[in-house]
């Protein structure tokens, strides 16, 4: 592109010429990958130190976001200077699948301290059971106090390391109040509920000694807990924690800290507020009694995959739904400003008013910046998947 | 590592440094990936001039001998550097893979009637652009009419075996209308709107031969056809549009007739409705300008999955959107009318009414019947897709 062909008279000794000429652009090329092979070098070292980094801070080696980002702008690098971004994707998943390094997790089934006594306060649930099954598979001792169990508490709390208290959000804190004066000192208190703040602060009051909130961001149905995100909101004596926090991340989840207020802002929209969508646009469909196989039959994939995250929605559990959507005032004014902003822009759609519909459709998109790309590719990959096995 | 923390009190979030400080290793990541990508545009186009020297030589454009040499000069430089040589071989088949020319020419799929004269009528829209390059890449004669094009009507009509209107929906049939009078009688009429009652109506009135109205369910940037639905409406002479059905089968799509009403009342669902859902629901989280980012990163595969819908849409046109969701006033009333369900729907969690919440959830989940399950399971192969690969 930018050298002329060194060649000047290509007919007279084609063969000749043209290999000369082919050697000379064969030996830029072998500079260039040296110099690509110097970079991968000094890349490598930089990612060396990011991971000692995380390793001491504890923080997971694995950062989905921080991938999807890097790839995405590689990507755009990549249409900048004409090279396929495909290409330029599939190279540096390849680089970026090397640079992680993957703590071998199927080794760590075993416990990080087997023998240790747990009690899964709200055992009989469908998440206790899920976690009681993890636990005893790793060697722990497991015990179970549900409901109906409250005149052996004594007796079930004697000599324990961990109480996780895993019972539906609306009763988290009477329970941790009730459970309170039954546990041994240093034994660590932790739950599952998907709101922080209240159960962590109800946690701190009824206990003196080690403190953690967890919130495990899959349910119960989840047949393997690798690469799955728990967030953890610390309490009290995070190093007396540690064993457990070591023992989620052997099972291969991704441990993150976060600030219990900042999660349940978070959560407000990213649980709460979704889930209440998802269960309003069921519901009108069931309303409008509208013919669900005929729709997926005259629709394409893209439709089946949304349907399938309403549908989803409604295979579960709707106690635990309520619960999520009505945990907190906060959550019920959030729905009610969402009704008003849906309102809103339905009176763009009453109104005809196609101008100000793009305005505002272009305003989200530059908002939501190359997610939408990426979301494009994502979703396209996934409906390939589809497409290959439905 | 030079810069300090972002937190106000780094004693009680101790991680705040580290976050400092990984920011800035990875800000060398990212700088050292910009010079990689260059490096990979360089080598490109060196490669494109050995490539059309090759070509222009005959000479055979892989050389087995030449990339064998090429990875194990990389193998040995990566040994040197520190690198482990079987990834930076993995890397380099990769790149060497890619730089090879693949001609792409699948099969080609002949066309079911090579020669045909075809023209797109909006041909210069993205989906219009998109059946051209099907028709052309198939043996077709193609010709394009669009909007500056009506001064040489005549002559692009002359002897064509096809017209294929591909406009924007709000000015479908006065297209059809101006186009009728150019038509030659036993030419086929067809069109690909997303409704189809009123321009089929208008097909049948501007012209008195084959009519057939078609809605592709996919996007121009499906790569392709094969498995993709194509829905059609029969509106006269269908032994005279059977080839154009042949060619679209041919092309891998399915082919499902329905009634232009049913499908039309099916899409106001299908489409207008649940586009104009995910429309507001992004439009709510820009408003509240939720940091997107962060709640990817606190969140589980299938929240990405769900936002990842909402991302896909706004990574497309807005006037396609606007074009589909006002498309008809009974689209306007449907979206009216769901966001009284959705104030209705609200109201039950305002009253924190969680009795009535839990009887509608059954309710919906029993009408949605077998479907639900088929969900979950299909969802949750597809999360397991994307934790694979992402």
């Amino acid at each position: 592109m930018n050298q002329p062909a060194p060649t000047s008279d290509p007919t007279s000794t084609p063969a000749g010429e043209t290999l000369a000429a082919l050697e000379q652009l064969r030996r830029q090329i072998d500079r260039l990958d040296e110099q690509i092979v110097e970079l991968l070098s000094r890349r490598h070292a930089v990612v060396q130190q990011v991971l000692a980094l995380k390793k001491a801070a504890g923080l997971p080696i694995y950062h989905p976001a921080r991938e999807e980002d890097l790839i995405s702008q590689r990507r755009a690098q990549a249409r900048q200077v004409g090279l396929d971004p495909d290409h330029v994707e599939e190279l540096y998943r390849c680089i970026v699948r090397q640079s992680r390094v993957r703590q071998t997790v199927h080794a760590a089934r075993s416990g990080v301290r087997p023998g240790a006594k747990v009690l899964i306060v709200g055992g009989r649930g469908a998440m206790g059971q899920y976690f009681g099954h993890w636990f005893s598979q790793a060697g722990y001792q497991v015990r179970v106090l549900d409901k109906d169990d409250w005149l052996h508490a004594a007796e079930l709390c004697a000599g324990i390391d961990l109480a996780l208290v895993s019972v539906p959000i609306h009763c988290t804190t009477a329970v941790i109040q009730k459970l309170g004066p039954f546990l041994p000192a240093d034994c660590v208190l932790a739950d599952l509920t998907s709101i922080k703040q209240a159960p962590l602060e109800a946690m701190l009051a009824a206990h003196k000694g080690p403190v953690l909130g967890l919130h495990p961001l899959f349910g119960p149905s989840t047949s393997t807990m690798d690469q799955q995100v728990i967030v953890a909101t610390p309490g009290r004596q995070p190093e007396a924690c540690q064993w457990l926090v070591d023992q989620l991340t052997a099972w291969g989840n991704i441990v993150l800290s976060i600030d219990a207020q900042e999660h349940d802002a978070m959560m407000d929209v990213v649980q709460a507020l979704r889930h209440f969508a998802t269960f309003a646009f069921g519901r009108f469909l069931w309303q409008r009694q509208v013919n669900l196989p005929r729709t997926l039959e005259f629709s394409s994939p893209i439709y089946r995959l949304e349907l399938g995250m309403v549908g989803r929605l409604f295979a579960q559990d709707p106690e635990l739904y309520a619960d999520i959507i009505m945990a907190s005032t906060h959550r019920r004014l959030l729905v009610q400003e969402f009704v008003r902003s849906v309102a809103e822009a339905a009176q763009l759609v009453d109104q005809g008013d196609t101008q100000a519909f793009c305005q505002q459709f272009r305003q989200v998109a530059a908002w939501f910046g190359p997610f939408c790309e990426q979301a494009m590719r994502e979703s396209s990959f996934l409906i390939d998947k589809l497409v290959e096995r439905f």
